[in-house]
């Protein structure tokens, strides 16, 4: 039996799959990093040879230069590839990023970050082992195994790997939509895996993501910052001001207090909510990843519709303000207060600013102050939500049963992938996010790590899926 | 006549005045900057010299070490001096600091800090020209004047010089309270020249400061920062509990929210609130001083009553927080809020402490937050207040008048000098706080100037002021 086959494949060549995986996380492709930038296009060329070895055809495409540090440096190029083009299969669209976070053992590593560790419980230890090149290495040694097991690979595969994922995606949007009726114009779907399980036992499949709307309010009075002794009691502050608008956003119980805000939050339907019911997760994992038991709802269900499906607003910090350490006893002239909203379905990012602003301009004005305010919307990313009763999520599901022996927890994510809406809207296909680390592996952190048992399931998963996605019928 | 003598003669050597000072600013004694410590123990040597050729008796006083940019530093010494040891004449001990803020041309200066210039409007341009080498040489000028007269100095001169007090006056308190009973033990009043005119017409004596203390209060939560995407609306967030404690505190009138605080506060008695009838001071000068139309108080009187005799409170800023510009969408684990009350009679220090504390802790625990709050009475400087009635004042007064041809103004200052409170509590004798330079000569800003005209007629001030002292009968 064809998967069969190909399980007992991978696990053979298990060692060759690792091997390929370290020479990739050898290469410090820090997307962040001015002076790292040259291993960012070395690892444009890694995936480029690796891809073509395979028989796929490979093109860079150079998308310009951007300014860092106060420097005009040439953008990664984006990797685009094909895989087969039989026209009586299906196709699908995969996105990976190569490049990765910063990392030095100095940040309390234990382990030299950019060298492959495989530690007594069998994880494997690297920066970007999880995110994101373990899961663009498990496509490529997927291709392998149906290559070196005689099977014809049973769909065509597109591809669009980025170098810039950790700093932003410059050029990325632009490019998916120039190519959306062009290069990705036979897409049927499209799969991105970056993203993770919830909890570190059972799979998931993540149909819906948060947006984000970016705010702040700059407060300002005198001409330059004043001395608190001689000048208070008898000025208006601009801190005193901003931090009584700030206070008017939100509760410590996490309630938002902008007039009209709830209103446009969609009403949680009975379906929807029988949907946390069953997903694995614990209070005690809350309180694990945070460190500390300072979860605002008792129960998970509540935690993870709050996490997942209502909006929620963070105060992120002041600029301008004395921020150091010791005892200033300055009046800061003017002062920058920011924060922001995670969005969820039905909230247009137009209304929310609207509302937002008005309540922020009204607060103020209600001061009394003789300072100035002026609001700003930094940015705005949509949230996302698919169905998981679309084909595509039962052709996830389907295969992740298959490999893991148990259906997958259908969820969602509180922050932001911001290239899944570009996706689907420019294509106008399904986007499935099929993960293939644990919710643990700590992608931003030290001592990131991907188990080998999530490695190995993940090649097999992909192997599975486009299996499934084949004999799907459209 | 004496008087006309000494303003004659002072008159001709204003060049040779100039001059001294030109010396003095030259050497860019700044205590602030670890790299610039030997200038100051440079200009102690160069104050030593010049007292010591007008046949002063000078010494060096070591103090010892303290940290500084994680090194051990010596501290400048405190230079003391006696001038006069006649047991039939009064005594005065005056105080004055030989070191100044940092200052470099790129700052905006628009001179070279430490040279001395003199522009068309005849103001001397330089860094510690009046903050505060202007009234130290203007000491010595007077000491010359009365000898090149072949005047007799009508009383005997104490001498207290630090080199550290635009850096928290290290050591200086503790040498004062040794001495008070020793080398201080003849004084029979303090005479303190570091404070300036209210405006720049009219001069001052100043009878009052007020104090400081100083808050902070920890807010944490979680282990580490947070991604307000995974984490938001789930966990109490450390940034919402702080900013809704910070708004407790103080409305954007000025009005302190802490109960029982306006409580300890003086009441203002009629003959108090006539002295600031006549005070030369304009709403525009607020408006001049801070560059906006931001005060409070429509009126001066207010305004000047809020500025000196009322508590305040203002919020610096916060510590662990966001602070950068961009947009980071971070929870902070760990955030301290910072801010101060200026203090004034009878506010008690202990009693202010408790008061703010009692309030944070209770607006924090009405939060139901699960965070942790931690509160810290960082410092606590006295207010002063001085009579303006008494013996001393009158002869600050009188030898004011006859200099300027007008009464001075009897003002406060908002802000507080430390050294005030410890003379008179130390020796147990009245301190004036007589001043040189005008309101806008921008002490610790960049073009840090004193008005020629000042420099010369603070000279003669400070011959009149010991003429008048010699002659008051006590
Ligand atoms: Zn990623
Ligand atoms: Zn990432
Ligand atoms: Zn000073
Ligand atoms: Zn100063």
């Amino acid at each position: 039996m064809t998967l069969e086959t190909l399980y007992n494949l991978i696990d053979q060549k298990k060692d060759e799959f690792i091997a390929l995986l370290a020479k990739a996380v050898a290469i410090p492709s820090v997307s962040a990093d001015a002076n790292l930038r040259p291993k960012v296009y070395e690892m444009a060329d890694f995936v480029v040879d690796e891809f073509t070895k395979l028989g796929a055809k490979m093109e860079k495409r150079d998308i310009g230069f951007h300014e860092m540090d106060g420097q005009k440096v040439p953008l990664p190029p984006i990797v685009l590839g094909q895989y087969g083009s039989d026209p009586s299969k299906k196709t699908v669209l995969i996105y990976n990023h190569f490049d990765v976070q910063p990392a030095s053992k100095s940040d309390g590593w234990s382990t030299e970050p950019f060298k492959l560790e495989v530690d007594n419980k069998d994880r494997m230890i690297a920066r970007g082992v999880t995110d994101d090149k373990g899961p663009l290495i498990g496509w490529m040694s997927a291709v392998q195994a149906y290559q070196e097991c005689g099977l014809d690979f049973p769909v065509n595969l597109l591809m669009c790997f980025e170098g810039m994922e950790e700093y932003g995606s410059e050029g990325l949007d632009d490019l998916i939509r120039a190519e959306a009726q062009k290069y990705f114009a036979k897409a049927d779907c499209v799969c991105i895996s970056d993203t993770y399980w919830l909890g570190t036992k059972k799979p998931v499949l993540t149909y819906g993501l948060r947006g984000v709307s970016y705010f702040s309010m700059t407060v300002e009075g005198p001409a330059a910052d004043l001395h608190s002794g001689v000048f208070g009691g008898t000025v208006h502050e601009p801190m005193t001001d901003l931090i009584a608008v700030m206070s008017s956003l939100v509760k410590p119980n996490g309630e938002i207090l902008i007039p009209g805000i709830m209103d446009e939050v969609a009403e949680l339907t009975s379906e929807e909510d029988r949907l946390y019911d069953t997903i694995d997760y614990e209070m005690s994992d809350l309180k694990n990843a945070t460190g500390a038991d300072i979860s605002i709802y008792s129960d998970t269900k509540r935690t993870l519709q709050h996490r997942w499906r209502y909006p929620t607003l963070s105060l992120h910090g002041i600029e301008g303000a004395f921020s150091g350490s010791g005892a200033k006893t300055v009046i800061p002239a003017k002062v920058n207060g920011k924060f922001s909203i995670r969005t969820v379905p039905n909230m247009e990012p137009e209304t929310v600013r609207k509302l937002v602003q008005d309540h922020v301009e009204k607060v103020f004005s209600a001061l009394g102050s003789k300072n100035k305010l002026t609001f700003h919307a930094l940015h705005a990313g949509a949230w996302w939500s698919s169905s998981p009763n679309h084909w595509h999520y039962d052709v996830g599901s389907r295969a992740t049963e298959r490999v893991f022996g148990v259906k997958p927890d259908f969820v969602r994510e509180g922050g932001s992938i911001p290239v899944t809406v570009t996706f689907e809207h420019a294509l106008n296909r399904n986007v499935l996010l099929l993960p293939m680390g644990r919710g643990d592996d700590g992608a931003h952190s030290i001592n990131e790590k991907l188990d080998l048992d999530n490695f190995m399931k993940g090649i097999k998963l992909f192997c599975t899926y486009v299996h499934e996605l084949a004999l799907e019928q459209q």
